[in-house]
């Protein structure tokens, strides 16, 4: 067994573009991206898993990196077809897409597991990085919007975050149980990163699966994290309006003072570099960097400069 | 409820043509099609009916007139991907028929009857005639090639009908019920018709639902069938190679044999226009003319004279 070297906490689009970095500065076989699995989705009978799949896609460097989900050039006659026959098409599913939705679906019919799905997927695919679920159970993040309680992608892509978020409610994560290697790969990681994701919806679900807050919490290497908001806003979704409509100061600040427990260092962007004494104040330290990742110069700039902070933590 | 006026018993390709012209020639809603469902297959955890869905596509307008099946300019991103997976992929699927498909596997799956599944579909497609499988039951062809037992599309599209066929294994057949309307339509019908099919493996399976061979014989409208073989061959697919394998004779003469029981008039192409009388003697009568449906306006003039020769027999 390869021991894993670097653990990932990871959600989707942001994530995706960190680790597509990390796998350039260092062997990617020594990377193990933990993945929320809480915005799953049973859509047609297919068992879709957004996250996960926008890490494969992005690794295997087949991303629709216009949208950063979805394969590139992928057509959509299968959902065309759906839509005729009466289905809703909010949420958007290539035909290539659907081909690995189909496999997944018809394994975890057949009995296997889902992090042994996943496995085949990323080596069929060619993916050297090791990509493991939060959990091979089934919860599932819902958003309590004060009016009603909405299955994560119905808020997200079906309503397009447009509902306010009094609550995240995690459906059945008191009964999940880890991923089998997922406790392994964060004991023997020489860093723990926490990917530029959303706090509430990717980052809070991995860390709420009983077990994994505690083993992050417990492990002696460090544990670094990606800011995903930048100057008070974040570069992708929803996280600043539900830090907002959660309560938290939608800034650099409050993505410090939620991962506090955790965290030995903070990575922010040049442009919150005014708030760096007051996140040390929280007790730890803060790297300032471009966090921007623009180009794939700047994903493996990024990387080198996370490493590098949880190098100079030990 | 619109009294059914043609029932038509049908299987994929020649099926579908003579189908098409038939709805050209008359309201497309008095037709009724019972179609062979002895070669569906679940593959990849789908449910795929192939001649169902060759006639749906057809009579939709969508078919790809070149192969005879699936749809016109369709892609097939997702067999691709599949296959990427370790799919076998020689099961050739296209990514508008995968829609159909999923569909159908998921509204089986909520527990829908597979002849509810079929009406929506070609409703939703917009086919006006109507379509009713054989049987709701899951009755499987086999091919007993001698040194084993093959199910049908293993023979037929993986392995090209290239093996011997010593004997025709209808798994199930006996526990099959027809489907609910089938019964009705040939007993209200003005005339059945039994289109140019494979008489083994297309209508054969059709007359081997309990009870529909026997509504066939009992019926006292006309039964009028299209002869699959033309100057000793098939127009399409293995029929002739089955015939002489099964010691029939590979002309009109041994479709007119198989079908004596059931079948007042015979329409036969004018290249077996000698063959007439010998068929005459089996106690039916012989229509002659052209039968190859190379053009809309062959289909059409084929439905005509079927039409014809049904009302001559009254």
């Amino acid at each position: 067994m390869c021991k894993s070297r670097l653990a990932v906490l990871a959600g989707g689009v942001g994530a995706a573009r960190f680790l597509s970095g990390l796998v350039h500065v260092v062997p990617p076989e020594t990377v193990t991206a933990i993945v929320n699995t809480g915005d799953d989705i049973v859509i047609h009978g297919l068992k879709v898993c957004p996250d996960i799949d926008i890490i494969i896609y992005t690794l295997a460097g087949i991303v629709d990196t216009e949208k950063g989900w979805g394969i590139e050039d992928d057509t959509s006659n299968c959902l065309s077809m759906l839509g005729k026959l009466g289905h809703e098409t909010w949420f958007r599913l290539g035909d290539g897409d659907i081909g690995v939705h189909i496999h997944r679906t018809e394994q975890l019919r057949q009995g296997a597991i889902l992090e042994d799905v996943i496995e085949d997927i990323r080596l069929a695919l060619g993916v050297p990085a090791r990509i493991v679920p939060m959990t091979n159970s089934p919860a599932q993040t819902h958003i309590d919007t004060g009016t009603g309680i909405l299955p994560f992608q119905e808020y997200f892509v079906r309503r397009a975050c447009l509902d306010p978020v009094q609550n995240i409610i995690l459906k059945g994560i008191e009964e999940a149980l880890p991923a089998s290697s997922v406790l392994d790969a964060i004991s023997t990681a020489e860093a723990v990163l926490i990917a530029p994701s959303n706090p509430f919806v990717s980052i809070g679900p991995i860390l709420s699966v009983p077990g994994i807050r505690d083993a992050v919490i417990r492990t002696n290497t460090p544990v670094v994290a990606i800011s995903p908001i930048i100057a008070g806003a974040a570069v992708k979704g929803p996280a600043a309006r539900m830090m907002e409509n959660l309560g938290h100061e939608v800034s650099v600040l409050g993505i410090a003072r939620i991962y506090r427990d955790l965290v030995d260092v903070m990575v922010i962007d040049r442009q919150d570099s005014a708030l760096a004494a007051q996140i040390e104040e929280l007790g730890m330290r803060v790297v300032v960097t471009d966090t921007v990742m623009s180009s794939q110069r700047k994903k493996n700039s990024l990387a080198k400069i996370v490493l590098q902070a949880s190098e100079n933590v030990k």
